[in-house]
């Protein structure tokens, strides 16, 4: 199948394009380049180190035969997205080419707006491209299992059946999304839906939960092709800070009661959810919900099969200042039936996979950056003072 | 009170302007003027002549006293918005700031585009200005009754409870919207739901039904004073549609099956509900949604009761083409009763206000241009073929 990789050169949107690439799927990559410019605005860098575009691309042709073409340019240029549409003909899309940091989105108004900007008019110029172009196309897009929030009910797959004063409809599930990232998710899901409505456009919708690992089996083959692992506090996710604290000897940083509870899932089962959705495509004018994780644990708890798994003793710092504003201790139940239906095999986290996670900190520990990891963005101020690279009085918590 | 009347040059913004600083209010007007662009974009006028905002404003002190004070500028552009807050010092602000024609937004991907930024990035430098300025500051925001859709359950004012498999919450009511104008007012909703709740901004979302009529008792001071009175296919609502094609013997035009049924509502209730919602404010972090609408009727109805109150035998056209992707029968049951309880006394659609409208368009009826009226934007292809002020074939259903 002929698929575009938006984001390709991404965390997971990389490893995602080789996994399609070696099942035989003709794939060009389309990214602005910006992930990297992030880290360079930050002053942070993926612990592990990323090869460019084009070592990868070669790299990945070498060692596989199978060549991945690559489109370098923005979303948010129309001509641009109209164009590669119109050249590659692609039977599907899978769209990870959006900022997907929720602090990033937090630290000020420059930041929200251009992370709605950007993610949403991203979306537009690419569901306007798809129904001028070929409106067959299916549409694969990332969203996130933030979208939802954490209501005091049942979380279903993008819909929920309502009874209201005698009268039933099923309509979609309600949103409370916790930043302006997530809410340019939010916003794209109800664009999408209506696209998908009056254009008879097809789109699969993945709320995914947070993703952990780096390893994938391609990416495994050669350094040139390893995807990134963030760590830092703008970017990074909490499973990976927890495997630095720990291999650096430094207490595991649980933010506010720590019974925040978050859909999970590994790397691999992102590359197995997208090519099912790929390869088990929407109808014509259907808007699909999947929910994309495999478990859900709280933050305690993860801290806690760190703290157990560590070969060396490492202490758990509870209830440290919560940078965001979030329910601390919730409910929380979510279906996620859809992807497994499909034949998803999970791949859960067990004790191989943090151990695994923490002996690829270990090789590169002389690249830890303790600096990144402290907060810097703060949700109850419209106007983070970033601290980033250079050393700061907020990381004084982190001290051994 | 000082309050900002963002897009006070406006069909609603310019009444609701004299409206308040007629009450005492001190009041400035915040505008860009682009409604005036959009007629000349379009080829169309207002039926009723309307003067410059200087005018307006030289004429309205002329009168009443009242000095209204005008900052012309953009609410995409911060630094403006940020400086109008710092220097008006608003206890509040009234936003009708946005494009807010359905058509307009579905003309193609430059006009969804543009509205989607437009509205959203105003509304979130608006509310960054505010949190950074003074929170305290109660923003009363224009949302529409479209934000929901036609669901098949009542709706309720901006949440509803939900019970599902034996929990209970309180959400956010699902929405549905029918176009990319709706969707930019739905995201607005949701991002300022989030300022709230982060920030502790305080905010009223009128979720606003269609607006009929042009007279208030300010505006019927002088013709100067006049506000707009539109009929057009991309700005015109459907009761002024009726009226014009009534007066000039022209049969009424009802798309699809006509049981579209919207909530309505007269003008004078638009400033009355707003004043309400400004002398009675939110709390600080409350995001507080009214339904503002006192009736609702069906399209078929509507034509009904200007057929049955025109002097003159008119037809109902009935069948047409429905430029537009919607429920042409549809249950419609919608709350609206907390501004009743503020103390809101409706102003009824009867036909003494249907012999108004239809006296103001025999007043003007020099100026009707019949070939704005015929439907130009069509929901189901995402790039449409204007056809404006020039003759056009499509306007042949008009024929007499």
């Amino acid at each position: 199948m002929k698929i575009l990789v938006l984001g390709g050169d991404g965390y997971l949107g990389w490893p995602t394009a080789l996994h399609l690439s070696g099942r035989g799927h003709d794939i060009t990559v389309v990214d602005n380049l910006v992930r990297r410019a992030y880290d360079r605005e930050m002053g942070v860098e993926s612990l592990v180190p990323i090869a460019t575009l084009g070592d990868r691309v070669r790299k990945w042709e070498e060692i596989s035969g199978h060549a991945v073409k690559v489109q370098v340019g923005d979303l948010t240029d129309a001509a641009f997205i109209y164009a590669v549409v119109a050249e590659c003909e692609p039977e599907a899309i899978v769209h990870f080419g959006e900022q997907r940091s929720a602090p990033y989105s937090m630290i000020d108004r420059e930041h929200a707006v251009y992370t709605q900007v950007n993610n949403v008019v991203g979306t537009l110029n690419l569901m306007y491209a798809i129904a001028e172009t070929d409106p067959s196309i299916h549409l694969v897009k990332l969203g996130t299992m933030g979208e939802y929030g954490y209501p005091n009910i049942d979380i279903e797959e993008g819909f929920i059946e309502i009874t209201h004063k005698g009268r039933t409809d099923v309509l979609p599930y309600p949103k409370q999304p916790g930043s302006f990232y997530h809410l340019s998710k939010v916003h794209d899901s109800a664009n999408m839906m209506f696209a998908c409505r009056v254009w008879g456009l097809r789109a699969t919708d993945l709320n995914q939960g947070i993703v952990y690992g780096q390893s994938t089996i391609e990416t495994d083959l050669d350094p040139v092709l390893a995807t990134r692992f963030d760590y830092d506090a703008v970017f990074g996710t909490v499973l990976n800070r927890f495997c630095v604290q720990a291999v650096t000897g430094h207490p595991l940083t649980v933010y506010g009661a720590g019974g925040q509870t978050r859909g999970m899932l590994h790397i691999r089962d992102t590359l197995a959810c997208v090519t099912l959705a790929l390869e088990n495509p929407a109808e014509r004018s259907e808007f699909r919900v999947f929910n994309q994780f495999t478990e859900s644990f709280s933050v305690r708890q993860m801290a806690e099969m760190v703290q157990r798994v560590c070969p060396t003793p490492v202490d758990i710092a509870e209830g440290l200042n919560n940078p965001r504003v979030e329910h601390e201790e919730h409910y929380f139940h979510a279906a996620n039936t859809k992807l497994r239906d499909l034949g998803l095999q999970p791949h859960l986290l067990d004790d191989g996979v943090i151990t695994g996670m923490m002996e690829l900190v270990e090789r590169h520990r002389g690249r830890v950056d303790l600096n990144a990891i402290a907060p810097t963005v703060e949700w109850r101020s419209s106007s983070s003072i970033l601290k980033t690279a250079s050393p700061s009085s907020d990381a004084s918590f982190l001290a051994v």
